[in-house]
């Protein structure tokens, strides 16, 4: 066969990167937990009931789906493959589809469990999703969410709490963050105040873009979308503002007015609590038109770390019809997501990672002959026993082949096991980065491996 | 919409399952690294060039199958639709499946980063893999599989150590086990000193149904499938023993003896180190015939579980050949593998599972208005601050209703936070089991949670 491969924008990951990548994960699902939120896990594959229409028509067009098994040409839509209408044949062959995201499968989560869960349910989910996205440096068709939520509360005490667990896993991280704050309302309030709240979407679209086309960019868009000059000035003038109270003064929207007070008392809650990397930002819109009050997007402090450039690494807000879709009304929520995949790039570039998070094992015991590696074995055995990582080279003789292996896995000691070990019960071992070499009894060496 | 749904033979796992779940990879997980064996993950999705022809016939047709994105049907071959083919129509429509086991894409990554990785290679992987087989009980359509392999050496320090792997991991468990060892070579060898080396593979699927059909079954099968009175009778002979010794007298084949030499230094490495669930069994033969030499299987021990009747929950061998579909040959490997859904039922129906798994907060915070909400909220920080997994009650008043949401979540404590306690700067709080109430100092409290 030819060379072996795995399909485009899907990865296979070293020993090295999953380490990595779980000491991320951990981080984010340690804060979680210590905040109250329970994990939940949901099937890779979900019905194409379930998923479809739920994320826009480029979404659907993004949904991986899995043929039906067996005989799927019985029941095979012929007149759609005549007329070589794959969309309309696909519901005829295919019943089920990659998770897409961990939000929707929340929703019907909530929905079918609604009797087995305690309301306000906080849950936590952290794995893959799929998109038939083009691959891309950055991008992949496959790839990890790390998601909190809460359902069932309109509390604002969520919103401050999110907000505290973005700080702590950054803090955790080491990564210097921005956490921006805005509110739905608010933006909503804006249009209302310029007088073009029919115009809301438009003009949250527009303002999504500020980051990359600027305050000139802006205008121009909104002109081109046919608003008034001086519905244009009030809007520029407003996202000139970042204190709540200012804006509170130029704010004409009651629905505005509530919107700064949601932001006010997150802010309240989070007084004294020592988090100074959240700011609140007017511009921040989030695309995402389900979110209904508060919004949030984390993104690296480029003052801090200047090299970065780089997008949002996490992001989230409230919406009050999560669960509607799935026949359950009135549930309102709030959550926050991760951008693990970036984050690991940060971290990366950054060389944030802790040499720690690299478990291998601390000693290899290499041996001259069929006797001592079976006294090695029974060390090894010993040191395991103890909770000591440790390893055992499976043939003996050949030295320097045994003490290059050790080498190419960056194993710190080695042993070398011969007849006058075996003989004595005892041990030497070397330091490979030091060439110190010491003997001594079993016990002396699993003291000195736990101190290291 | 119809009530939401998953699709047929895949789960949702609600928070204490996935915190079990968790327990059973978290254990067997910390083995292998204490092992020295390294982490990899592979695709969710591979080629179907990669997984089709490894499973033999009815493999493939387990194999579930992603349609191609986009207008698939752009090259979809029309001659196969109109002969309603659908075995030849998939290959132009999908050119993906989902990972049906971690043998595979295993040796498809050894074979892919031969010069990334140092040899012996030993990883684990611990991820799931999906088979449409019909949905039963205790049969998922979606599963996890956790493996540990060594490639590229063929010492027998490796069974060995595999061996005491198995032995830990179901000892940090609480389960007891039988772990039985057998070699393909004496399977060969019994098939040759009997005469009927041609008739190998029957002998060994027969004998793999021994379990089940008893000695009077397998004399039956044997005959049926055309073996002599007298071949019959010798295999049955060496089946009954289960001495080593006493197998090399009777074993007339030079591969035989060699697989007995094999089984023996296994155990002549664990001697003495206490595992003394390892049995030799004659008769485990292990459908798969691509093992070449130690073969292994794990069962619960119905002498100290007497309640469980439970097929293997742990299975794996050597193999010579792993990689040579992939275009690498004379890789020797070695690897086990842990039925872990398996083990949850067991563990679950003995109620092994340890109560500490279930990570919840240790406090719910309870207020009586906004003002001492607003202070539990800061004291709630304080002790996340500290690393105490607690919780606030997002709504103030009903205390009723506060309280019967921390025994809802099984939550052992809670704080009952007034004007008294925002005076004095203390906080009240209650053990929700013995009802008793204390008044104390925020360190105090800090003090008395961290002892709990």
């Amino acid at each position: 066969m030819s060379k072996p491969s795995i399909p485009k924008g899907t990865r296979d990951f070293l020993p090295k990167e999953v380490m990595r990548r779980k000491y991320i994960f951990q981080t984010i699902e340690g804060v979680f937990q210590k905040y109250g939120y329970l994990p939940i896990e949901t099937p890779t594959m979900e019905t194409l009931e379930t998923l479809t229409g739920k994320y826009g028509e480029e979404g659907d067009k993004l949904l991986f789906k899995v043929l039906n098994n067996g005989d799927y040409l019985d029941g095979a839509s012929q007149e759609a493959f005549a007329r070589k209408d794959y969309k309309a044949l696909t519901p005829s062959i295919s019943k089920r589809g990659l998770r897409y995201d961990l939000t929707v499968p929340f929703a019907r989560f909530v929905v079918m469990y609604q009797n087995d869960i305690s309301f306000p349910f906080k849950r936590y989910q952290i794995q893959p999703v799929w998109r038939a996205d083009r691959p891309q440096k950055g991008r992949y068709q496959e790839f990890y969410q790390c998601d909190a939520d809460v359902v069932g509360s309109d509390s604002l005490v969520y919103e401050a709490e999110l907000m505290s667990i973005y700080h702590e896993v950054f803090k955790t991280l080491g990564l210097g963050v921005r956490i921006m704050i805005n509110n739905r309302k608010i933006l909503y309030g804006m249009a209302e105040s310029a007088g073009i709240a029919a115009q809301f979407v438009d003009m949250t679209t527009a303002i999504d873009k500020l980051d990359k086309i600027g305050v000139d960019g802006l205008i121009k868009e909104l002109m081109n979308r046919g608003l008034s000059e001086q519905a244009i000035e009030k809007i520029v003038d407003m996202l000139a503002i970042d204190k709540l109270e200012e804006l509170d003064g130029l704010m004409e929207s009651e629905i505005g007015k509530l919107g700064i007070k949601e932001v006010q008392e997150t802010f309240d809650f989070l007084k004294d609590c020592g988090i100074h990397d959240l700011l609140f930002d007017i511009s921040l819109a989030r695309g995402l038109n389900y979110y209904t009050g508060c919004i949030f997007e984390v993104k690296v402090d480029t003052d801090k770390h200047e090299k970065i450039s780089m997008g949002s690494i996490g992001g989230g807000g409230r919406y009050d019809n999560l669960t509607e879709n799935f026949g359950l009304k009135g549930v309102s929520g709030v959550g926050i997501s991760f951008g693990a995949e970036r984050i690991y790039d940060v971290l990366d570039e950054l060389k944030l990672f802790p040499d720690t998070i690299e478990k291998g094992v601390k000693i290899l015991f290499c041996s001259f002959d069929a006797p001592s590696q079976a006294y090695a074995f029974k060390v090894v055995s010993t040191l395991r026993n103890q909770g000591i990582p440790s390893d055992i080279y499976p043939d003996f003789g050949k030295l320097n082949k045994q003490m290059k292996y050790a080498d190419q896995l960056g194993i710190p000691y080695v042993a070398i096991i011969g007849e006058d070990e075996v003989h004595s019960s005892t041990v030497t071992y070397k330091n490979l980065v030091s060439g110190e070499q010491t003997t001594t009894s079993i016990e002396g060496l699993i003291e000195a491996l736990n101190k290291i």
